[in-house]
């Protein structure tokens, strides 16, 4: 999964939490899914504020990343020890962090109760992306450098790895193979 | 995002698609979510049934991942021209593909409509993983080599990268460095 910075402003302040429990959840609106654990600072911010904002960190962001995930915002100022800058888009309210090449602002569609998560569905009203992680005017995966998080055996934080394939278009290869049957 | 096949019985055969509009939801019980599009053979399968599998296929099988994903099994036997062993487990109408290293059987818990994208939220009620992905009784991600897909400039397939850090562990040398202000 992605690990991702998830933040809000709590109480005034801007505070990050990491989440890897993410995912895109529509295309059209663009919505996605964050899921939060019911005590977490930066939920709290979100409840409050009705907004909040996804921001990608790049590898070299990854001790920043593990550091927003083991830290509560309740005990310790996140953004300063991190040196975060932190800016604001349309929807005022979401705190968006400078440094990471990828900031979505989302305004809360549905939280749903799950059980230990809250499942917050946003829809992202705005996308920043850092200059220097465009080609030819789209993000470029291979600039932006996101970080992949896994747990089981081995919790660690992975950079993207080599390209296997192109999609949509190696799948068609297998039209040619004779069917199984 | 994860490059996942999504499987359901349609009309009492087993039909599989691509979907990396996933994400983790809830993790006590476990769930997790799939963004299918209204008219996709295998989301007519799930609302019939109520349950549905998750394979997490390996890098090895890119092609069958990137097919799954442009073919429509309205028209063709993926799982025939594929070659997938199906099998079935708790569920008994979740189709697994014994090929994929993990194998998750989901029953449906809720069903929105977002728009474009049906959001589908499953609980996990059973997890399978291959001998030989294993390590010390713990799902291994280096044996798995899940897939990431990503849109933008590069619509690729990518492995798993070179590991970073181990999380919750290297950000705690945050707490070493000076406070910026």
């Amino acid at each position: 999964m992605p690990a991702l910075l998830i933040g809000s402003n709590v109480d005034g302040k801007p505070n990050f939490m990491t989440a890897a429990w993410c995912g895109i959840a529509n295309s059209n609106p663009p919505m996605l899914t964050v899921a939060v654990q019911h005590h977490r600072h930066t939920y709290k911010g979100i409840k409050e504020s009705g907004v909040f904002s996804v921001n990608i960190p790049s590898s070299d962001q990854v001790k920043e990343t593990d550091y927003c995930g083991v830290i509560s915002g309740a005990k310790e100022d996140k953004t300063a020890v991190c040196g975060f800058k932190v800016y604001y888009g349309h929807l005022l309210a979401a705190p968006l962090i400078e440094e990471c090449p990828v900031n979505l602002e989302c305004k809360v569609m549905h939280i749903l109760n799950l059980g230990s998560h809250a499942l917050v569905i946003g829809e992202i009203k705005e996308t920043h992306v850092s200059e220097d992680c465009m080609t030819e005017g789209e993000p470029d995966v291979h600039k932006i450098k996101p970080i992949a998080f896994s747990v089981g055996l081995n919790k660690e934080y992975y950079g993207l790895g080599d390209v296997l394939a192109t999609a949509f278009s190696v799948g068609m290869e297998m039209k040619k193979r004779p069917t199984h049957s």
